[in-house]
């Protein structure tokens, strides 16, 4: 609340030059966000295109904040590269934005390794975490049931799971509103011999935390509700990722035909959308990026404004849910355990 | 052909004890397979179970064997000490049936372990090659498609990966019918320098092969048509291959509820069904095992009759083109390549 009682608006920064549609895409999602939440919103950019951008819509501009960025950073860039021989890009810009306290949340859709190397660069990573991460639900039809690594950290020492394991326990808990969320490992069968080498190191740290570890979990069980976080490192999640995606669209393609000679087509249409939003969706909801010390979402580089709006939604549930402190605290409980365990 | 200038019959040796349905499936999948090729099938199980179970139906019985075999072993049992302690078992008996040359080609729905130890101790790999490993097509919808090793080794050294790429090339050249298999890594990223540790170890190695390697691949390119042959270890195989049977079954239930309000449940049922046949292909044509001197096609332990029949018909197509030679061709150039590269 602010002196006038009133509840503050959360302020949310976004790197309106990032994602294969910015900055078309990332002004009007702010605006469709606008609308509907609580929010103040700064736009980091081009300052001509954005405004440019802004002038074809009606907003309230009182809550509207135009900074602008000389450079941006593509996908195609090196992160760490860019971020030393372009310092004013867009990501870069917002981020401090974040870091300064002049804005409570970070929206991105650019490169995910860019805004990923500034977050840890400018914000900093928890006490006892190497290195960040990606998660959160990403099956519509299992939508209580998250998946961490999704595709940031291709080889992980056991130490690296338990900690992603830890975030996602703190995610599910106080994002997604399970009481004590199931942990599993991700393998090729449930017996605790069963995985490889990767897996059957992390088994028992993770049996030894304080974490509910159920054991190991296979591929079916992202849809038997076996298990609330599925941990495995970032090269299993990204393909499973990636696969879904395709398999949506390609499905979708697929039952289209079935479906047009029986029945017409705005109801097939209505069940093709159904089916890609379920097997879609980190893309209408943005992922969270875990372990770095203040709320960054980041978003598909193909999202349309209702994937930048999703995010800003997202951004703003997990400040007002206050996740980086829950992550903390999650995060310190293992990161004791294995000080202890040497 | 035989003296009489008839061609002669394929021989088929069923473990018929082996699956979750066993014998009653697996006698009913031989005797369907029997109506529609040219075979014989030998029925290797309990002679009581599996003759009582043949009384029932009417068949040709010049055509059916049945080989009495006094022990099974379960999809619980450790296969090594299970083939110790049980060496009348089914598979076993059956295997070497195989190898004395009373039969053609053996199919089985038991323990894949045991059918895999069985096939390695008895009939032996192939040379230079280190372990076995299952492959083939396993999206309906991307039917030429080939996915190795969908799940029985989980660590693989980059020699190791090699191989069953070149075994995937004989088959997707010998059975699926391409001329020039592409070959591709399954990756995070399409670039060189994408992937894990192990991928990146992998890359220069296939480069250097005489394979028709296109360079890494990600999830969405089962669909894309961009690799015909996709390789992973059996870790990343197996957990994608139960992933998608879990999609495609909960993706069945969850559009049945959108489909049957708005169509006839024969319609929906079709398209259901459509659902689950293209997400789920190796359920109706068995996986033949790669890298073993002789054809063994395994199924899946949940088949019925149709999974039986498939798996036959599967078998007997890896017999008539002389799948196994294929292979031990391919094998052998990366077998020398590793040689001469120490």
């Amino acid at each position: 609340m602010d002196g006038s009682g009133k509840m503050s608006r959360v302020r949310v920064v976004v790197d309106a030059m990032g994602g294969d549609f910015a900055p078309k895409e990332t002004v009007v999602g702010a605006l469709e966000a606008l609308k509907v939440s609580d929010i103040e919103v700064l736009l980091v950019g081009d300052q001509k295109s954005v405004e440019e951008e802004l002038s074809k819509h009606d907003y309230d501009d009182s809550l509207v904040t135009v900074v602008h960025a000389v450079d941006k950073i593509g996908d195609d860039e090196h992160p760490v590269h860019a971020m030393r021989s372009k310092p004013d890009a867009s990501i870069i810009v917002a981020t401090k934005l974040l870091k300064s306290g002049a804005a409570d949340v970070l929206v991105s859709m650019g490169s995910t390794g860019a805004s990923m190397a500034s977050a840890v660069m400018i914000l900093g990573l928890m006490d006892g975490l190497e290195r960040p991460c990606i998660g959160g639900p990403f099956l519509g039809m299992s939508p209580k049931t998250m998946l961490v690594d999704m595709g940031s950290n291709v080889d992980c020492r056991p130490s690296l799971l338990l900690s992603f394991a830890a975030l996602g326990t703190a995610f599910s808990r106080t994002f997604i509103g399970l009481e004590n969320p199931r942990v599993g490992l991700l393998s090729v069968g449930s017996e605790e011999a069963k995985g490889n080498r990767q897996v059957q190191e992390c088994y028992k740290l993770f049996d030894d935390s304080h974490m509910n570890f159920i054991g190991n979990v296979e591929g079916m069980d992202f849809f038997t509700d076996k298990a609330d976080v599925i941990v495995c490192d970032g090269f299993v999640g990204n393909i499973l990722m990636k696969f879904t995606e395709g398999l949506g669209t390609a499905l979708g393609s697929y039952l289209q035909k079935g479906l047009s000679s029986q029945m017409d087509n705005s109801q097939a249409d209505s069940i093709i959308s159904d089916l890609w939003r379920i097997t879609n969706l980190p893309r209408k909801m943005g992922g969270p990026l875990f372990g770095v010390n203040a709320p960054v979402v980041l978003g598909h580089g193909s999202s349309k404004s209702d994937g930048v709006s999703g995010a800003i939604n997202t951004a703003v549930r997990c400040f007002d849910l206050n996740l980086v402190d829950s992550m903390r605290n999650e995060l310190a409980e293992v990161t004791a355990l294995m000080a202890k365990s040497g």
